[in-house]
């Protein structure tokens, strides 16, 4: 089997669902190329944008990070440190490592030291399910970070497996606000908020692990341990079952979804949501307290933190130099 | 354990996706009022009504006839003899017998004596997938007897699992012309159709075949020989994964469906579609020819056949009393 772009022998990777093989140099090739068209699809940001990189210190964050810092784009990475025993101190690690090696500043977000205690305790004492808990904690900082730093918009490392898997969790449930949003790219649909953007959504989660195994990024290999049961990596496995049976079916699933948007205008409680500032952190929710608030208020309470104090009193723990961005026109049609 | 409805420790039944367990008894009383449920929530049809059955001898088909047929409906049974070895005559064989023992009319459409061959040789002659042959010719030869001898209703033994098992296949290839139309009752869009009902999508496959084992129905077992590698398999498997790490995920996602409706509307190529008659055989088509005469016209050729001559020249198989059946009106709202 030969290489399908330059005829080299020495095949890296088959990429089935394209019915192709290539070697280690054109593979490279083709993901800068599937973000870049990714990027450039949804408009995600500009040349000279400043973008904020959410970093777990997994394969698809990092290699998200390197791709955009390769491109040329300036890059900031944010992560959150979990507090989860024996699983977070390494992806910290992992993505503290990264952003030194390559000069890269990176911000982290301690919830331990934000709210006195981990994404564990935060579930335990909000009765909430581990991973909706870290969700919203995480969509709150990178949020509330990236604005305070003057950033516009934030990007994160879902991949085609990501975005396909909860595509069909959002149909299996009828979940037709969440359907009728689905995208990979978020507009700020308030003056608080900034853009959310997915540059890998054109590319498997196969191929981003082998882009990252390829570029050397040293990467936590592990599942989180509090993901054991989640429903996406069963939504996953159904879908990469059906994909070994039919090459094609995920990208199919997930891109001519987007390409329809047949569930847009389906929700009819879309229209005319007015979103209102939370009372206890000014960010924006449609109720009275975000959701944010509602879940970390019992932790703080037994903790006795007041709202946005921090229990070492001090900054934003950040590495390399991590000063608020100039703001940058995104007037796409300027 | 005991059975939840009248505390009998005999349980014979466990439905998860209900949270309970039945006895034998209280089983029967359930699937009945589950398929008076669908008949009713959908006006399949009258009390008064005479209703054709398509029975393909196996456990959904002769299932549904039986439940018909006890709950009080004049039903006749229509079966499609495929010709395909060491399968189609045994299916016909149980349809037959289930028809004799009941004292039940049944009518066989024979592909052998209508075209000169079986699904294979239709399929191989169109080149033609099998099992989409078969449903060609199936909904053709259902709506022409159906119509010919004055139904204006024919049941089919579709199950929640099919209905399921269809729905995501639609979705994964975003087929928004079938997803808009999908419903366990098709009305007659034309003079020359009749309507389609499947008084069985309350129920899974596993529940009917509990039904016909616990009624003692002899019926086919194995799978149809063609459909080893069909699709719909496929998409009931990675279902029922779903379904066993979470039960109930299969009913609600179709049910919901059914209640949401949420793709209706968003076929652009639905408003306005004009029926023609078809120029060979007067069925209705979109097009000049229909579909089922594009499929059967190279194998009728090859035989040297006349659309709509059989090679034995007799009328349809029957046995029984398969006379025309009276109209009854179907004015719902009257």
């Amino acid at each position: 089997m030969r290489c399908k772009r330059c005829r080299s022998d020495l095949v890296a990777i088959k990429l089935p669902r394209h019915h192709t093989a290539l070697c280690a140099g054109c593979f490279d090739h083709y993901v800068v190329d599937q973000v870049e068209k990714a990027i450039r699809q949804y408009r995600m940001f500009r040349r000279d944008e400043p973008v904020l990189v959410a970093v777990s210190g997994g394969k698809d964050s990092l290699g998200l990070w390197d791709l955009l810092h390769r491109m040329g784009y300036q890059t900031t990475g944010v992560h959150v440190q979990q507090g989860i025993d024996g699983y977070s101190g390494n992806s910290e690690a992992k993505s503290r490592a990264f952003a030194e090696a390559n000069r890269l500043p990176l911000v982290v977000y301690d919830l331990n030291k934000e709210y006195g205690g981990g994404v564990t305790a935060i579930a335990e004492t909000s009765h909430r399910n581990a991973c909706s808990a870290c969700g919203t904690v995480k969509r709150y900082a990178f949020n509330r970070i990236g604005r305070e730093l003057g950033f516009q918009v934030v990007a994160t490392g879902h991949n085609l497996d990501d975005e396909a898997a909860r595509l069909l969790g959002n149909l299996l449930r009828w979940q037709i606000d969440y359907l009728a949003k689905q995208s990979p790219a978020l507009p700020a649909s308030h003056a608080k908020l900034i853009r959310k953007v997915k540059p890998l959504f054109r590319l498997t989660e196969r191929e981003v692990a082998a882009y990252a195994v390829l570029r050397k990024i040293d990467y936590v290999i592990d599942e989180c341990p509090m993901s054991h049961d989640a429903k996406s990596l069963q939504f996953k496995a159904v879908l990469n079952q059906l994909e070994h049976e039919s090459p094609g079916t995920k990208q199919f699933f997930y891109l001519e979804f987007l390409r329809r948007q047949p569930l847009r205008g389906a929700d009819p409680s879309a229209e005319g949501v007015l979103l209102n500032e939370c009372a206890r952190c000014g960010e924006p929710t449609t109720g009275e307290l975000c959701g944010h608030c509602r879940l970390v208020a019992p932790l703080e309470r037994m903790r006795q933190i007041q709202p946005g104090q921090r229990i070492d009193g001090g900054s934003d723990d950040a590495i390399g130099s991590v000063e608020p961005v100039a703001p940058v026109s995104t007037d796409w049609d300027a």
